[in-house]
Formats: structure tokens, C-alpha cells, sequence
């Protein structure tokens, strides 16, 4: 059944091709010195980087250079992002980039006038910032973490190879996000099916989670449906402007809080994910693709109904003449075709995962007990063992 | 496709049954002085008016009682309301009902410091806000309208047999709402089903509009499967709290704009049954189920492909060996079935409408352009009169 919650989400969202031009709303009202905030310079080749620039400087806004944001973000990154804020004294931070800029721009933000080192104390230790929280805006460049609507931020330790993510709360949420489709277009076919398999996992770790037949399973369900959809048609097509267009809409509703509200989540295959990526760098969407299989045929016994449901609504599965069993298999079977179509990884030894790292992996997985079981870390390692 | 658009709504909900007690979080938010919104007396025999009142005090309000609000709010009700407002200078708005507390509240937030008369701005002639809004809370105690996350207010003019909604933007919108599932559980079956056919004509009249096949679709006919399948248990049992709160959950969500981000929107069941309300004064829900089935009878032909999707994606119709036309008209069937078992309205003579009301009914009724086929009056004649 629903719980009870608490539901606000104030992020405003600027969607379609013209977006961009919502700076000219959103700038006034913050502070003159903008942290820019970006990756390896790709918005540097397509044009988007001069525009935003231009944007800026239309605004009188003192530009703070921050490039290089790596992928996977790091600490020693962050280190560096939180000098630059301080030495400038900036008063926004805006990121330009996928969800890794976004993601880097938080964990930016609640440590500038923080005392305390924000790795230990956000990300090893959990807590909540007690500091000023300098606001944060972006433009994404690339569909899949959501983080343009949520206050996620996944930081990683390459020396501890932990890669943690802390959800932060509602003043730590961009205060804006401009969402212009076209800006996916360029993206390698790798990045954008790496991108849509986080989309679709982000769902599915909220949906298989409790028994209930509530409202939220259902919205689950359509965002599966629509991004299963749409990724058949941008796979062939990658300019398909209706197609990245849906796949970026569901992306900020698989998680900008909704479909977590009153029920259990799962988040385990993110938990095996992340421990994957901490050991290879690999890219995070791939990483939760090639452990996606291996877990949930693992757990398929313990939420029976649940995948029997999946099976039907999500992949259409028929009934007639078949146990739960074979329906709840025929639905995970339609999953893997559909990942084969898109070309996502199906096995951690495909992003150079190798036997000997399988202890070290599953020592870095934080097991979690929302989902129909709560592994051991015997369990891990045989999840783990099943997809090298 | 999706087309350009901006989204925010930062409304802050509390959900479940013990959701009351954040007013003592909200309360000390606003100002002292607080214009206590109520209908018809109900909340006095349940013992939440004593509660509310109790929670009012205790965070040191001056209480100004505005009790009365009418099921469909009158042009005179809201004078009145501007009266109180301004001669206590009121701070804060607490609606403590349904929809028409809530939408009552919004007329009077944004008249009290408004010179001009506030029908003839804001309901005859459509203008926004240009002065001082005073702010909005609302404890809903009736699941339908989308009212507690929305900027929809709807007034109704007896003398001209006008009834007008007018949707206020982000200003206007409730700052929280408090949504217990219990509150709803006194209500006469009559108006739970109202309330329920309410719920599920916003999302129609959102969905029967433009040939896309984008994630608003899908997010839409989720919401639609499962106001569909709560209501089953619901008529059975209206103390079931799974069904409620779903149900409740499903109502916000139908109508606080996201469904139409990106895509244009039909309303004419709205506008047909507004205006059937305007002369027969009869309960909303009643006046839009009464209205619907003639309507999407007419306009099947022009969207075609659309109440195909809904007969399979909403209703399981099978497609094998039928037309498209067949399909699409079994799916009306089943949704007139569930009407049957909910015992809604289907005819607008059950309601109090008479063959010589036709012509006002259609007088009154707006003409809207989003949907399938642009009505002229002689459509909307025959659609009414084969409602009769």
C-alpha cells in the first residue's frame, strides 16, 4: 500500500529545442560569479560551450572556468571544484554536461563553506549538509541519471575504488534544468544506450520492490513502456528528435523522487553497478546492464508476482497455459533481447572485470534490504561470478 | 511529439493518515491572521473541523471563519469571501474540504488585494493576476478535482448560468496540501463515484488529443488502469485504504499539469458538462459521466488510432481478427461498463436537464479547438440531446 510521504519537487525544467534561451530568465537571479562547470570539451566542438558563454556575458555574469569533469567524477575533483569556488567566491554553479557534471556541481555545492572534508562526511558517512548551500543550475547534455531534477551525486575514490552516491534533499536540487533533445544527438551510440539502460534501471530498482499494486507500479510500468519504446527508435536513428525527446522526458520522471513515494525500493543492482565501476571505470550504465540478469534471476523466486506483472504489462507477455514461473521468465527473457538489441553489455568481464577482482567487487557493494532479498556476500559473489 | 514547454510545481504534499500534523510545520510559515475556508458543516460531525481548529491555536493563529462554500462556489460566495478576507486582513487561506474549499480559496487569494471586479477579470475576461496574492493551504477531504496541486479554480455564476474555470499559474497554487486517504472514507458512495469519474475524465480529456505515441501517453493510461482498479475495490469496500490512497495519489497526479507538458489537450467533456452543471446545478463528476460517452461516440471517427490505444492499452481488448473501428469501439463499451458498475450518471436527464435546455446548454458551452474535431453549436446540440 502507500506509505506516507512528503512530496515536493521545485525544480523548474525547461524542455525542447529553443531551452537555452531560459538562461536569460534564470540568471538575474543569482549572483554575478558563475562557476562553469564541464567535461572533456565536447560542448566545446558542437557549439553549445560558445553559446552558453555568450549567454553569460549577456548577463554580465564573471565566468569561473571548471572543466575536465571526468565520467565518473572523483574526489580528488572535487577537491579541486570546491578551491576554484572558494579562491572566486562564486555565487552559482552551473553545469553543462551529463549527469556526471550535474552529479560533480552538488557534491560542489554543499562543500564550499563546509569545514569538514565532504567525502567522508557526505559520502562515506552519510550525513546532511549543515553548511550554506550554494544553488546549482544545468544543462544536460545527456539523458539517463537524472540528476537534472533529483539531488543525487555519485562521487568515487579511485585509491578506494568506492564509488558512493548520496541523495541529497530538495535544497540541493538544481534550481533549474534546461532539457534540449538535440543535445543528445551527438553522443557516441554507446554513451546514449548506456544512458537509457540507467533510465530503464532506475525504474526497474524502484518498481521491483514490495507487493503492492498501487498507483506508482503503474506509473513505473508506463516510463518502461515508453523508454522501451522510443530507444527501438533511436537506435536506429539516433536524430529521431520525437524518439530522444521521450527518452529524455521519462529520464527526469524515473528519478525526480515520484516513483520512490510511499513504497520500498531495491537499488541493488546500482549497489553491484557501482562496485563494478569503482574496480574498472566502466561506463555506469554498462555496468548496470551486464548485472542487471544475473540479479534478478537470482531474486525472480522471492518476487514471484512482481516479475509475473513485469512479464505481462511491461513486455506483454501471455498467460494462457504457462506456470508464473515461465511468464516471470518470458519477461526477463524479453528484457535481455531487448538489451542484445541495443548492444549493452551483458557481462562485467566485457568491461574488463576479471575472477580475481570478484572478492574485491563484492566487498565494495553496500548491500541494501528493500528488495525481495537481502543478499549475503556469498550471494554477491555468486550474482557477480554468474555474469563474468 | 513533445513539444516545447516549462514544468514546475513546487507545491508541497503530505500524504497518509497522520499527514495532518505537518500543518505545525507549515503553519509558522505565514502570517498571523487565518481565513478558515469550510463547506457545508461535515467536517464539524467528523471531528476534523476541532482538530484543524486545535492545531490553528496551538501555533497562536487569529481564526476568521468562512464556512459555507457551496459545492459549486458562487460568484456571491466569493464577494462575501473577499469581505471577510479584507476586513480581517487575513495572512494565510487554510481550505479544509474538497475541490470547490480549494478552488474557492484560489478565487479569493488573488481578489482580495484586486480593485477590478474579480469574475468579470479572471473567469469572463481571463486575465492573470497583476496584484498581491495571498497564499493558499488545502486539507483535502474529497478525492477529484487535482485542485490541492494545481492553479484551477472554478466559479460558477448562477444568474448567468455560467460556470467557468480559469487555471492561475505557479503564483496562485496551493504552498502545501494534506492528503489523508481517511478523510475521504465518510463520503456518500454518490460522491466518491463523482469523484472518481472526475479523476478519470481529466486524464481522458487530456489523453484524446494530438496521434503521439510520446511518455505523457503512457503515463496517462497508467493513471487510467489504476483509478480503474481502485475503484472496483473502492465500491466495494470505501474503507479500504490501499484503494483510497491510490485512488487520492492518482487524482493529484491527474491533473497538476504534467499530463499536458509537451502536448496539446482536448476539455470539451468539461466544457459540455459545465455547462450542464450551470443549469441543473448538479454534481460535477455527474454532469462530465453524463456527457462523455455521447461525446467520445462522436469524435471516435476523428481520432481513431487514439481510442484504439486506449481499448487495448487501457481496457485489454484484443485486436485479432477485429477493425480498428471494432477495437476502438469495444474499448468505449468497457468503459461504459465500468460506468455501469461505478452507477455514475450516463444521461444528462437523470441530472435535471430537459429537452428546452438543450439550446442554453449549448449557449454556455465553450468551444475549445485541442481535440479530435473542433464542435460546432449544432454538434453540440445533438451531443447533448443524445445524452438526454
Amino acid at each position: 500500500m502507500l506509505g506516507n510521504f512528503s512530496y515536493q519537487n521545485a525544480t523548474k525544467l525547461y524542455f525542447g529545442d529553443n531551452s537555452l534561451q531560459y538562461l536569460n530568465e534564470e540568471l538575474p537571479k543569482y549572483g554575478k560569479t558563475v562557476q562553469l562547470i564541464y567535461g572533456g570539451g565536447s560542448i566545446k566542438k558542437n557549439g553549445l560551450y560558445d553559446e552558453v558563454v555568450a549567454l553569460l556575458k549577456a548577463n554580465n555574469k564573471v565566468i569561473v572556468e571548471d572543466a575536465g569533469v571526468m565520467p565518473n567524477p572523483t574526489v580528488d575533483k572535487l577537491y579541486e571544484g570546491v578551491k576554484i569556488a572558494r579562491d572566486n567566491q562564486v555565487d552559482f554553479l552551473l553545469a553543462v554536461g551529463g549527469g556526471s557534471c550535474c552529479d560533480y556541481a552538488k557534491a560542489v555545492s554543499v562543500s564550499i563553506y563546509c569545514d569538514e572534508d565532504p567525502w567522508e562526511k557526505y559520502y562515506l558517512r552519510g550525513e546532511e549538509p549543515t553548511c550554506k548551500i550554494v544553488p546549482v543550475g544545468c544543462v544536460l547534455t545527456m539523458s539517463g541519471t537524472g540528476s537534472e531534477m533529483n539531488g543525487g551525486s555519485v562521487i568515487t575514490n579511485p585509491v578506494s575504488k568506492l564509488k558512493i552516491g548520496h541523495v541529497f534533499g530538495e535544497d540541493v536540487m538544481p534550481k533549474f534544468s534546461i532539457l534540449n533533445p538535440r543535445y543528445n544527438f551527438s553522443l557516441p551510440k554507446r554513451q546514449m544506450v548506456a544512458g537509457i539502460y540507467d533510465i530503464f534501471s532506475h525504474i526497474c530498482e524502484q518498481y521491483f520492490s514490495g507487493e503492492d499494486d498501487n498507483t506508482t507500479d503503474y506509473l513505473a510500468e508506463a516510463l518502461m513502456k515508453s523508454v522501451v519504446h522510443s530507444s527501438l527508435v533511436a537506435i536506429e536513428n539516433p536524430e529521431d528528435y520525437e524518439a530522444r525527446s521521450n527518452i529524455m522526458w521519462s529520464a527526469t520522471w524515473a528519478l525526480n523522487t515520484l516513483l520512490a513515494k510511499g513504497k520500498t525500493t531495491d537499488w541493488m543492482v546500482h549497489m553491484l553497478g557501482q562496485s563494478v565501476g569503482g574496480f574498472t571505470d566502466a561506463t555506469h550504465g554498462m555496468t548496470l546492464s551486464a548485472v542487471s540478469l544475473p540479479y534478478y534471476r537470482f531474486i525472480l523466486p522471492y518476487g514471484l508476482s512482481k516479475f509475473k506483472r513485469f512479464a505481462t504489462e511491461v513486455w506483454g507477455v501471455r498467460e494462457e497455459g504457462k506456470t508464473d514461473e515461465q511468464i516471470a521468465n518470458e519477461g526477463l527473457k524479453a528484457l535481455e533481447n531487448w538489451m542484445k538489441q541495443l548492444g549493452l553489455a551483458l557481462t562485467i568481464s566485457e568491461l574488463g572485470a576479471t575472477e580475481d577482482m570478484i572478492d574485491g567487487i563484492a566487498e565494495g557493494t553496500f548491500i541494501l534490504d528493500g528488495g525481495y532479498k537481502v543478499l549475503t556476500k556469498e550471494d554477491v559473489k555468486s550474482i557477480l561470478k554468474s555474469s563474468l
